[in-house]
């Protein structure tokens, strides 16, 4: 029965990030989450190849990011294709997850070892954006540096986002990272 | 005798570099780094937590950059400490260990667990940064960008540099970056 569980990756996920919460990522051990979930740890290295992986789930993010730069308009620029990408991501997925996401943040903060994923996520978002850019004829050079950019301004504005209490709005500090890296760099 | 070899560190080190390069990073097994080097397990974890922490070796940047903030004239703007900490760094550090940093940007790529911890190393010199930013009474959000710019400036212009067989100098890739930043972000 078990095996078959339709919903076990849902499941093995609730499990984890409710034993994350409680005890912690270090004190968490894959037992202890398959135990909650009522499933075996044949099934959770079905479906994950580590505990990290659960905490960060599917990261569509990437994927997303290369689908939305290919269909954007032929005459769209680079940036300008990351900005509107990033102004659907904070509408339809970063609004409505705010506290959640403040939790995982947290949890990523206090384990060196979900800080190095996190890092490798936002890594795989450069590369999508890059590579994406490449397929649509734009140069090397314009295509590293618009989506070095652009992700580490995503970066800022949900850092700064996430640690708000005063509820400005995720774009509101994705236009404010954008002046401020502006800035930075006209300085003599 | 091995024990107290003063040179345990640096022996390791060169034995380690030596046989990733002969058999890859994966390959090469503690015992294997050891026997090369002539010493035992036990000092070879007395200087390092792991295999990636060979490779990486002492990384000073991050403290170096700290004291280059703290060090700078009171009216210098936070780019401009970066940007001349850069240029520091590109005639001391860089320029002469070319062809050592193309060796070790060819094994970083070829390995996951190298990539996660190289990212990991950019995020701490951007945490120096910003650190040290904040030390001299720079604001927190100025410190959080100025740094996020800098630091992504940087790895772009080391990328390009060690890609590029012509030979145009580091100081050269870092003013393009830096360009192609400010006119990435101008886009309407």
């Amino acid at each position: 029965m078990a095996r078959w569980a339709p919903d076990a990756r849902e499941r093995l996920r609730t499990a984890a990030l409710e034993l994350f919460a409680e005890r912690g990522f270090e004190a968490t051990t894959v037992p202890d989450i398959v135990e909650r979930a009522g499933l075996t740890r044949r099934t959770f290295f079905r479906h994950f190849s580590d505990k990290r992986e659960v905490f960060f789930g599917d990261d569509e993010i990437p994927a997303l990011a290369a689908r939305a730069v290919a269909a954007a308009p032929a005459d769209a620029t680079p940036f300008a294709i990351a900005w509107a990408g990033f102004h659907a991501l904070a509408a339809e997925r970063f609004e409505p997850r705010r506290a959640q996401m403040q939790a995982a943040r947290r949890l990523i903060e206090s384990e060196p070892a979900l800080r190095e994923r996190d890092l490798q996520k936002q890594a795989d978002l450069r590369d999508a954006l890059r590579d994406g850019y490449l397929l649509r004829g734009v140069d090397a050079f314009t295509a590293r540096v618009t989506a070095g950019v652009a992700v580490e301004l995503l970066q800022i504005a949900l850092e700064r986002w996430l640690a708000d209490e005063t509820g400005t709005p995720l774009v509101q500090h994705l236009a404010a990272g954008r002046a401020g890296m502006s800035d930075a760099l006209a300085h003599p």
